[in-house]
């Protein structure tokens, strides 16, 4: 099975320094060195980070020779966003259950208030 | 670097057959033997399959000796949302971009009408 987009971008996101270089860029452009500084990382070890994040297309990088900066691009993430819709109900109904559940007590609370007071 | 639970999900997820699984499981829970029907592939492929999807608690199996149900087990899937949700502006702004474009363009084309009327 040859390897699909949502898998490439799910493999590009199991990384916690890769995600973290997605949170630094979420914040604006940056360059290698810029983005290598705060992991304390050899250049070539973001390099590969960044080769296997720019092959998920999850960033872009500048046509500069010399200051090649990478930008986020947001595409694949929103194919996530689609493809996590269908099971939002999941999660979503549990809350609901939750919220039905405290307005039960809430409504319990009530009453026993009232007797108390009676 | 010890793997978290968000890079646990991610390379779970990183899997077609794997994501067909929980689709699957998503209308209701299933067997083994049901999961790996549509599939065409040995009941020791898909038990693998559902090993990486348990231990990254994407998937829960009930306790019965021999059937034992797989289910779906959103919490992770709820995880992945809230991470992704710092990100949704950026797919968002470029919508709301085209929104204003089509905006523009009607108001364009109302203008243009009304002149050729004239």
């Amino acid at each position: 099975m040859s390897p699909d987009h949502l898998s490439t971008t799910f493999a590009a996101l199991a990384d916690p320094t890769r995600r973290a270089i997605l949170a630094r860029l979420a914040a604006g452009e940056a360059s290698v060195t810029e983005l290598g500084a705060p992991f304390n990382m050899s250049l070539p070890a973001i390099s590969k980070h960044l080769k296997v994040l720019e092959r998920a297309r999850l960033i872009e990088r500048g046509r500069e020779a010399q200051w090649r900066p990478c930008r986020l691009a947001a595409a694949p993430l929103r194919d996530v966003d689609d493809w996590l819709r269908h099971y939002r109900r999941f999660w979503e109904e549990n809350f609901d259950r939750l919220g039905d559940y405290l307005k039960d007590l809430q409504a319990k609370e009530k009453r026993h208030g009232r007797k108390k007071r009676k």
